[in-house]
């Protein structure tokens, strides 16, 4: 019997958890804020040595991390808010404090694998994985295994260019999904048209966000309802792209955003028949929201330390 | 010692190839025109038969096609100028003749595989392949595998939305790569420009080719060179794009138009600096030409012949 310790690194609390293997349901979980006194990867090694099992073998160390990283290496490009992590070698570091093999994954992407293994996409061999919120990211499954790319940049699904010269993107290029279709992207729209004159029940709000609109639109407000559609055919359009470039059978959405329901999904759906080559990409396809809601990044990290490594080529 | 016989359905011949394993030159190879007397199926089946080795085991035979097809099932949906072979079961019917495994795959992804395994690709293990003629296809290696998706549907690079509301595409939809930037798509744009008064030394031709835009621009023609300096730019944006999605090592162009040199690819290569979210991406990564030339989807065939088959799920 052994273990693996999962790791999940959020902009405001880090979670540690222990899972015996075989099982899902971790035996201790623990969690520390992100930021505060000492090193964020001193805290982290604290909340490991927290839940290190004393006659139990660890197996291995998984951390799913924000921002761009290389999963061969363990290297961590750019991490933000997290001081101290550009170029941080955080998985060779991991292995020299606690002896055992440390692997690391962006957050998206394990969330995908997550779900392909233990949530919503179980059965699916090529999963498309998209969470919307204040970003827009995810992972693809390609017959069951993580679609990664040479330096494991691969499936940046937020950052395909939807619309020529369309607004800034957080990456600095323009027309970006993210810059069309994320939650401040929707507020921001919202906040426009207020600003050209639309009547709206959320005029008057000083930094409106995107679960206002959703909850405006619940209510019929007509100006959130607009704003969520608009979001929902970019989104919908990007779909069309990425069945041609990924051919999923099933397309799960995570992340606070897809929570807006119809308003958002039934646009979504309309743009993706519209602007789709062939129905052959529709044919059996499952639209689906995510099940592991906040675990994603967690359960993600198990399904790689359970996944057997690539030999050393 | 056994061998692979090895088939590429053409618009005008079709072409097969006896391999001996270990062997990259064939052994026998013997043609025959796509559209003639009797059935393709037939013709393709007689020439199987004139290569069909006495005294050596035939382990498989793979057939390159073109368009959509299902590789796990062996179904081709639909070949373009070939009659009857709508949904037609080409893998299971060759079996049935044959009486050894038979496998089919798209040429465009064919082509991407016998690149990386015998051609340009030698040594990667992430590929983006483009071919630029009269279509744009192309197959992606991800991690040593060719990335096929839940019905062999992926990889349509020439179907990516670049332009909202762009030119009518093959496909019925508007603004895709293909429509903006394959060899008709040149050639339009040259003849409108012309019709609109722009002087060049194209002006008067009937029917402009792709190749003669080509030319013309060698020559030092300003509407040719801006023919291919469009189409570059957006088949940049595109690379940009495929960047972020697959994240290659390289990057390699085949088909006739990619032999337009350095006024089709400079625009390529400046286009994609400027629309790549991060360098990170162009760290390494090669952009080559095709080494196969027409033996790409022959050599693609031989290369699927040689990869194990998947266990049944």
């Amino acid at each position: 019997m052994t273990m693996i310790i999962a790791i999940d690194i959020g902009g405001t609390q880090i979670r540690a958890a222990a899972f015996r293997r075989g099982n899902t349901t971790p035996e201790t979980v623990q969690r520390t804020p992100t930021r505060g006194e000492g090193t964020a990867f001193e805290r982290m090694c604290a909340l490991i040595q927290s839940i290190w099992p004393e006659d139990i073998k660890v197996e291995k160390i998984v951390v799913a991390l924000p921002g761009p990283l290389n999963p061969e290496t363990g290297v961590i490009f750019s991490a933000p808010n997290i001081p101290g992590w550009e170029n941080f070698p955080i998985g060779p570091e991991l292995e020299k404090r606690f002896g055992v093999p440390a692997r690391i994954g962006n957050d998206a992407n394990l969330a995908a694998l997550g779900e392909w293994r233990f949530g919503a996409g179980q059965g699916h061999h090529h999963v498309l994985y998209l969470t919307i919120s204040t970003g827009i990211g995810g992972g693809v499954i390609s017959d069951d295994r993580l679609l990664l790319g040479s330096h494991g940049l691969a499936a940046e699904v937020g950052h395909l260019a939807v619309l020529p010269d369309g607004p800034v993107c957080g990456c600095g290029q323009r027309g970006h999904l993210e810059a069309l279709a994320a939650g401040p992207a929707i507020a921001r729209y919202a906040q426009e048209q207020i600003a050209l004159g639309v009547k709206s029940s959320l005029a008057g709000k000083k930094k409106l966000t995107a679960r206002e609109v959703s909850e405006a639109a619940a209510l019929g407000d007509a100006l959130a309802i607009q704003s969520l559609e608009r979001a929902g055919t970019y989104i919908g359009q990007a779909l069309a792209v990425f069945l041609h470039m990924f051919n999923p059978s099933i397309v799960i959405f995570g992340g606070g955003v897809s929570f807006s329901g119809k308003f958002l999904l039934d646009p979504v759906k309309q743009a993706l028949e519209k602007h789709v080559m062939d129905q052959s990409y529709l044919k059996n396809l499952v639209i689906a929201n995510a099940a592991l809601g906040d675990d994603a990044g967690l359960m993600g990290a198990l399904a790689l330390g359970l996944m057997p490594d690539k030999p050393d080529n």
